[in-house]
This record gives structure tokens, C-alpha cells and sequence, in this order.
């Protein structure tokens, strides 16, 4: 029934590769099948104005398609002169999620600034986005324990994020762009490894969707997400 | 409990006023407790231009804080030449929701826009937005249908919108200012009068939060959305 | 001979309401007829920087109006990118009238900000935002004494303002939109409480205006600008 | 008494020199002693969208200060990325004085834009603007008419303008730089060849003012501007 | 001498993958040792505006540099909300040199995009993108031509660009960042397979450079161009 | 051959009028035949946040035309709300070559910044505001020298700079507005008075060129450079 031959569980091959780039303290390029975002991690001393004094760190996220990664070239944010609402809504939706998973004061007043530049979108491309980070954000954590900048590890526990939808009236996982452009329901799911939600938004795009829907996806999360979480951990082994 | 001694589960009193001003073709004041939230509805003939051509309308929406309507003045959007992250995730929620109550294809060529300003905030700006915008929503349309504009009434369901959270532990409806910001979790809910959901946004903000209390804060909501289905009826008759 | 049915001097019924929102230190509803204009009075511990280190403090004033407070919706100022050159024009006069009704050398290193925003527009919304942001600045005056912000009082006088124009030949006091958008002269006075003016500017929109018929515009402002007065003292007791 | 020695009423030399460009259809450097404008007339065909279909023209004009026109260099409002409110001001205050010089109608549906760029600046640049831009229009529509692109002459009579204040508790007319920045009034005027007025601008820098003194600037000003319309006419035979 | 061992003349290993991303009409990854950059091709029907009605295609070109693609981050210019003057100056220089390897009037009314995002920088993204470019470009004019949207070639000839420089007193093709950022002189080299030169741009960044040091750079570069054209060839077959 | 009757080698008439406004540290009008620039030089204690601390000084340019300087009007690049790629270009390259004159140190921590505003223009608006800002830079150092900002003259050369071309098959000096609109190349080059490159910008418009035309180019530019030496000279004595 979908258009990959998928079941409705199964997710696409995820490639996880470290150190794509060499100058920032974390780079992953995570691929999702056609999906595929640069995540790469800036360490930063100090902290934004609004967090000063309180002896704390700060986690944020900026989010971008490469004109070209999709089937046709949307403009260019830079000569727009302005970010999209999608963009920020995507972005801090990232930065939100990656928040989460670190303990601010642990970070001391450093931030971690983690870049998500879309190379090639076919669907999912902000929970990609969420999930390499993750790794990328380990990686430059690393980094600065390495460098001594920081003592006690600040990260609270791995996430991940899965978008899972309703298509022809199925609940099926991780929509590649074909599904997602044609589904009924939405969903994107953020979740710790110890099984508790960070973030769910679910959007009815055809029809509007039952609390028994919404509950099958959610089951139908839980899967898939395990397998990120084994890739995330494969991949920083 | 609550620093308001409601229970968890009472909303705070809702006034729903039509006709707050005069020229546009729906205008409703809406009030959750001290959060007032004006809603305008404009009927523009013709549709932006990526719509052009289909025959099918289009609603929209846009949202603002006025400048001191919260505790410590913010700057006024205008003025700092761009509109926020956040102001643009509400609008877009706004509209996606709005636009799940209208059949576009009855709206004919035609543009419903939602402007829906904070004249004071105390938590729950945004789902007051879009419960006030629905009922500015049928003035437009009923404008519209007297004008001999559209012929078949395009709206396809009321909808109405809570939040619920987690408040020390928790779950509790309707969080106000004091509530919200020291919340566990926050949850918006859209829904249709028919019970099934338009949207569902759930953050952790200071801790993950289970299925189970996903679960109870969805069945929280589901009163609360019923007392504001009644209000926006009360308020049309 | 006036739509209304007004005589020449005979200005709208004026409502000013205090304390319309909770969380500004002054709070003022002004009415001028249809014309509704929300003035809140923002007070901030510091200056600009370009009045730093005088020992003087500032008033500022910000202008706008909602989209839909017009006949026909315009644009929202934070939407596109800028604030017109008409708002800023307003705005600025706004906070030189208000600047003079201060002894900034009294008013500390703080800074007083009103916030004028057009909630239904009918004609004088700029001379409707000056009466009423003098009296949103007496409260937030008064609260800064309250709370030990200051010790002596810095107000130099009340300020009010009105609207005059010759409409179809013949001068005529606090003109309404169907007045004003036909005038051929159109003219704003500011004056303090002792009969002194502040700011005048008078516009030939269609036709010039001799140095006598300036005169019967000044006159015919006097009586108008005295029932102002009266109304915002009224308003304070 | 002033600075310069001047009598109250004394104006500065004016000068006024015309195709001070060579692509301008319309290009006069003005200067009142030390205050150089050059004012470009520039005959667009067509008008902008909002005037289309009327059968009239337009006539627009921009302003600007070189950045090192001023005691200390003032940021270039391009590098900025805005034109600042009082550009905004001075502009729209130009723009509508010589549209008030023009029969739109018999302008037919052209445009003539009116960039008055300040080389050199000592007070009253937006009042030399005026009256050097007069003189550049009157070029521009010889210019037209030369071209046959209107036939019949659409000006309807020579504008010119001046500044006049309170200096030192005295009325004077046409300030420097030096009276300008201590004046306690000061006010533009902006008049119609046959005494009438077009514009008028008056504003209580340090102290308010009366009626009589108002009445006494304006006086002073009849005068002064007598001697431009006589210079506008020298220059222009 | 060099850093990197290389000799004077000698290039870092090049490497160009076309086909990087799936959705452009030509992609091309192209590789000078570290230096790495994304360029994709993109055709769209029509031309810009000023480019109407003469039959003619035109190509353009954006660069971008990842904000981590270098020793520290740069800010995102989407964020900025501008493109910087470094970057219009760069992709203006692409454009003007990949618009000199189309005969404008073969491409019909169709525009080619150059899209050149620097993956990761190590001295040279310009030259490099201009190089890898042209392959985007022959493979995007080949879709077009399988299309039969064109039916000539308009390819005039393949364009390479290389960078040569004064390091330490001595002229060296290709400078690596480490050898940019210490060098004498900078000079960029357009040329076209023939020969011919399409761009030079030399600057004295430390001191001014002789008129014999400009032509031993300009012998230098000839061999490494040649180098470059092969390369090109080669993927291409 | 050419419009004008010059020999390929003669260049337009110069003339440099210093002191051409009166607040500049430096002010220099430069006509090279009908094209007109005013180069005001500013001199701010302080440098920009990058170089602070580094007890060197700073120079940088902004440059820009005005609205008529041109045939056809251009739009108000502070009207668009940002400076063009043309512009940031030209200015980049200004900066840098003047730069180049001084030797940062000995100009301890002072900014100098050439403002480079066309009046008129007919061709080489960019060689004649590197030639005139040379001059107005002197003017700048004598003023700091003669105030006692710094001891030693950190001038290290004159710079100037001069556009060459060929035009209709021949290579030509100091192009006019018809020769550089028909140019098949253009090149732009700034020298030091000891006859060595600062910069040097060469561009094929209608056709690559050879090795041989550029240093036919080269040679003609030294005469040119020659003599805009001896104009800058003069108008110093």
C-alpha cells in the first residue's frame, strides 16, 4: 500500500555518519532514505543577554532547506531577508527538543548552537533534523569535557523524533514525501530514551482525527523510535 | 491548589462579545478570565496568489500582543521590523485551524483573514484566539451569505480550543499566567464540535511527561471544550 | 450641515476610561465618538542611551493601529517589515507633545512609553491617543511616586489635543472621517492647560487656507480643547 | 543679537541654481547660505497602483542627508536598511506641499518624483527642499510640455517655504543651525504664491507658546517669503 | 614551504561528484582538498522581469556558506536578515562568469540558477564553485536539451576558475585557507577553455603587488586551469 | 573612433575642488568629465568592535549614487530598505584600496570613513572615488595631525585609480557612460604612486579576453595613473 513497499511500521534506512564536516565540535549527516540534514554542533562560551548571571548554559537550534533540496527551488531565505514562519516554527520546535535533553546548569554559561542545514528533504525532515542533532550535541558535549570547559556530563538522556500520519486511512510510520503530501493526519513525536514524551504535535491536514487515531499512532511511535534510539547509539559507539 | 482555587478541571468564566467594533465583518471580544483577545474577521474578495486559479477560498490568520498587554512591556513587533518566532507558530496554528472548519471550495474566490490581537494576556492567548476567531468566522460568513457573496454555508464544524498542563504534578484546564509558567507540561487542543481533533501540541517544558499523562490531560480537555462549544452557541443566538 | 448632525464647535461625546487593561501602569481607554484608542503608559527603570548620563529621564510614545480598525483592512505594520511613514509621523508627534508636559529633569534616569493603539478608528485618532496618553501618564507618574521612584511631581501641565478643518467651506471642531476625508483643511492643535500651544499643524488638503480662516480654526479649537481638559479631569478625580 | 548678526527678519542669501545636474529633467542646487539641497525632478510615465485608472498624475518626492552633510556624520539610512522618521516626515511634508502646487488632473497619468538630497546642512533643509523643488517641478513640466507629453500647464501656483521660531524669547525668521538647536519654537510655513497657506508646522521645542506669539511668527513669515517667490521667479527668467 | 607541502604550482587533489542530490537538474559536489561545495543547477521557465520580451535566457547565481563551514561559526545571513557584502560580491562574480559561458539567445526564455552552498571551507569556495558550476550547469543543459526544451547547445565553451597568490614572497597556485589568510596577494582567475580570460580580480592584501608578480601569477594559474578543465572532462564522462 | 574624440589614451578633463562642503575632516568634489562624486572624509575616535583593542586604527568607505545621478531614475536604495550588490561591491572595494594607503598602526585607534556620494554620472563613478577619497583622506590626516590625534603620518602612498576597457576592438582609457555601456571588457585598476597594484578587477561583457589585450590594458592604465597623480598633487599644493 505505500508507495516504498513499506509496512506501516517500518521505517526507512537511517544512516547516522560522524565528523562529516571537520571544523565543528559535532557534525552528523543523517539520512532518512532521501532525507538527508547536516546536523552540526557550535560550542560558544558565554550566553545570550536574557541568560546571563544565573550561571547557566543555553541550547538553541537554527533550522534551513538548501534551496534546492526539494523538487522544486524555493527562494533563499538569506535574500528573502527573512526567515519563514515554517523555518522558525521548525527551529525552535529543534531547539525546544534538544533543551530537553541537557541539564542547563551542568552546561555551566556555554552554549551549544546546533545548525540542521537540509541537504535533500523527502519527508521528516525536522524530526531528522531532532535526531541528528542529538548525536551531534553528544558529540560536542564530548568535546568540551574534553577540553575541560566543562566536568560532569550534562546530558540528561538521549531523544529522538519520529513523525508518524495517517494515510488512505492508515496510521503508518515516518512519512516519506509522496505519504506526507497526501495524508490525512500528521504527527511528530519527540521522545526521551527512557520512553516519555518531550514533544507531540499532531495536525489534521484532510480530516480531523479520533482520540483512538491519535492513540494508534502514538503506539505505532514507540516502535520506530527504538530503532532510532539503536542507530544513535551504534552510531556513537 | 490553584493559585485561583478553581479545580482542575473549571476553566475560568467565559465572555464571548460580538460586534467589538464596527467596520469589520466579524469582530469578537473574547475573554478567558484576564486574558482578552480581539478578534476581527475581513472578507477580501479574490485569494493569494499561490491559491489563484483553483476556485477555492482561502482563511488566514494573524496574531499580536499589543505592546504592554503582559506584565513587562514587550517590544512592539512593528517597531523591530519583524514579527517574532512565536508570534508566527501561533498564527500558523491559528489558521491551520480555522481553515479546518471552512469547506474552501464553498468559500468560492473569496479570503476570510483573521486578525486576532491581545489586548491582555494572563495564559491561553492562543486558544482563546481561536475560539473567539471561529465565532468571527460565522459573522463573516453570515456577512457573506447576506451579501449573495457565497450561496452554501462553507462551514463545516465549529471548533474550539483548550489548554491543559501540568501544574505541580498535576493535570489541571485553562492554566492562567501564574500556572503556565511554572507548568510541567503544556497542551493545546483543537477541537471540532464532533469530538475528534484539529490539532494537539504538547511540550514537556520542565520534565518528559508520560503516555498516561498525555492521556489524562486529553480527557481533561474534553470538558472544557464542551462548556467553550456551548459558549460560542450561546454567543450566535 | 455636519453628517452627524453636530454644530461646528460641537465636539463627539468623549469617554476616558482608566485602568482599562491590568498590568500597565496607566491604563486608559479614550473615546472620541467611533474612535476608540487603548493609551498605555509603560514606566522603565533606565534611558536611551543617547540620554545617558544627564540625569534626565525620557517620554516616548509608539502608534499604531489594528488592521481592521479601518473600513477596509490594512496591512499589518509588523507583517510587512516596517512601520509606515504616517505612523511614524504620528508617533512622533505623539511623544513630543507628551515630552512637554514633563520636566524630564524630575523624572530620574526613567523612562515613561505610550503605547497608542487604534482599536476602531473614526477620524482624530492622533488627537484622541495625545489626550488620553496624558492621562495614562499621570497614573503611571503617580505610581512611580507611590512606589519612591521619584519624590516631586514632574508633570508641567496637562496636554490635550483636537481636531479642526474646514469642511465644505466653513471651520468645524473634532472632525469624523466622512468630515475628514472630504476637508479641504485639516489641522491638529496641542495645547497645555493654560491655554499655551504645543504643537500646531495645519494641512491644505484641497485647497490652501488664508491666514484668517487659521485664525477661526485656532478660536474654534479653544472651546473644544477646554472641554478636553475638563474631561481628563474629570476622568482623575 | 543672532549669531550671524541678521536682522529678525533678515533671511540668508539665497541662491538658486538650476541644471546643477545634467539627467534630471528638473535639477536645482538651492542654498540659504550655508544650507545646500539639491532638489532632481525626475517625469516617470505612468502612477503608482493606487492612483491608477483616474485619469491623474502624481507627484512624490524623497529626502535625504548626505551622511556627512551634518556637524558629525549621521548613519547612511541605506546601510541602516530604513529611511528614519523624521526622513519619513521632511518627505511626506514636501511631497504633499507641491502636490498641492499641482492640477493632478491636467498632469494626465504621469508621475514626477522630487529627490531632494541635503549636500550640506544649517537649519531649515525640509524649507530650502520646498522651495528649490518648486523651482525643479516648474522645469520638469517644461519639460513635458516640450515633449508635448501634457498641453496644457498643470501648475497651479509657485510654493516656497521658510522656518521661523523664537529665539532668545524673540521671533526670527529663517534659523540656522546655531538658533535652530536653542530655539524655544520653531515652525515651518509653507505658502502659496498668493498669500494662502499650504502647510503650517508649529512646535514648542523648550517652552509652549501663545497664540500671539504664533501670530507674530507668522507675520515674520509673510515677509520672508515674499523675497523666495521673488527669487524662484529671478531664477527662472 | 606551503603548509601543505604542495609545490608552487601545485593543486590540491580535486574531485567532482555529479548527481550529489536527486531533485536539481544538474548537482554537483565538488571537492579542491578540503574545501567543499554543493552546486545545483536549477531550470525554471521564464526569465526575470527585466529580461522580458527579448527572447533571450538568462543565469544567475547564489552562493551561501554554511554557517559552520568554517574554523568558527558565522552567523546564519537568513537570520540576519541579509545577505552580507562578501557574499553579493561573490555571487555576482559567479553569475557574470558562468553567463559568459552561455550564448544567451540559444537558452530561449529559460533561467539557470547556480545555487553554490559551501559545505565546508578551506580557502578558494569561490574559484570552486565557479568550477563546479559549469559542470551543474552542462548536465542541467542537457536535461533541458532531453526535455526539448532547447535544441542547440547554448554552451559557448566550459569556464574554470583557480585562485593564485603571493605567499611569503613567492607566487603559489591554489591557497589554502592557512596560506589565504597570511598572503601578500590574493588574485581570483576566470578563464574559458580556450584560453581566454573571463574575470580577474587580484588584490594587495598585506602589500602592493608588481606588475611582473601580477603576470608570474597569471602564468601560474594557466597550468592549474588547464588541470581543472580535464577534471571537468572527466566527469562529465 | 571614440564619442568623445579622445585618443585611447587621453582621459576626461579632472578637477578636484577640496573643502567642498564645510563639516568634513576631508571633502573633495572629483569630475572626471560629466562624472561627479563627493568624497567626504569623517574622522570618529574609536574603531569598529572587530579591531578593538589592537591600539590600529580602521578606514572604510560606503558609497552611493544618487536617485539621479543617472539617465533613468534609480530607486532610493534607503527607500528599499537595503544597499544593492552593485553598491556593497563598489564600496568593499574602495575601503580596501584605501586601506591599503595607510599604514593602520601609526593611525592608532581612530576610524577614518570616506563617504562616496555621486552626483552625476557618466561613467568610472568607482576609479574617480578611489582617486578623490585619497585626497579627502589626506585632508583627513592633516586635521587629526593638526589636532594632535596622531604624531607620525601614517599615509603610506597616494593610491588612485582609473577604468580601462576595449571598446569596438581597441583598448581604451577612462571609459564614459557610452564606451563602458558597448565595452567587451572592463577593467578597473587602483595603483600606488610608486607604480605598483593594489587592486585590479578585469570583466569580460561581451567577450573573454587574452592574456595580450590585458596587458595592452595594463600599459595604458600607467599613463592615465600617471597623470590622476599629478591632479591629486596639485589640488594639494
Amino acid at each position: 500500500m505505500r508507495p516504498s513497499g513499506r509496512t506501516v511500521s517500518q521505517i526507512r534506512p537511517v544512516t547516522i555518519t560522524r565528523n562529516f564536516t571537520c571544523h565543528a565540535e559535532g557534525s552528523v549527516l543523517i539520512e532518512f532514505g532521501n532525507t538527508k540534514v547536516l546536523c552540526n554542533a557550535t560550542v560558544e562560551e558565554g550566553v545570550p543577554r536574557f541568560m546571563k548571571g544565573q550561571g547557566k548554559g543555553w541550547v538553541t537550534a537554527e533550522y534551513s532547506m538548501l534551496p534546492r533540496s526539494t523538487h522544486t527551488r524555493s527562494q533563499r531565505e538569506a535574500a528573502r531577508g527573512k526567515q519563514g514562519g515554517r523555518t522558525l516554527e521548525i527551529q525552535r520546535l529543534i531547539a525546544r527538543s534538544l533543551r530537553a535533553a541537557v541539564d542547563l546548569k551542568l552546561l555551566g554559561e556555554n552554549t551549544i548552537i546546533l545548525d540542521c542545514d537540509v541537504i535533500q528533504a523527502d519527508g521528516g525532515t525536522r524530526t531528522a533534523s531532532i535526531t541528528g542533532a542529538c548525536v551531534a550535541l553528544v558529540d560536542a558535549i564530548n568535546h568540551m569535557r574534553g577540553k575541560g570547559l566543562i566536568k560532569t556530563n550534562p546530558l540528561k538522556h538521549m531523544i529522538a523524533a519520529i513523525s508518524v500520519g495517517i494515510y488512505q486511512g492508515t496510521p503508518v510510520a515516518d512519512l516519506e514525501y509522496l505519504e506526507d503530501s497526501e495524508a490525512e493526519t500528521d504527527m511528530n513525536i519527540v521522545m526521551a530514551e527512557d520512553g516519555r514524551l518531550i514533544e507531540v504535535q499532531g495536525t489534521a491536514e484532510e480530516a480531523p482525527f479520533s482520540f483512538d487515531e491519535m492513540q494508534e499512532m502514538l503506539e505505532l511511535s514507540k516502535h520506530a523510535l527504538r530503532e532510532l534510539f539503536d542507530a544513535q547509539k551504534a552510531a556513537l559507539n
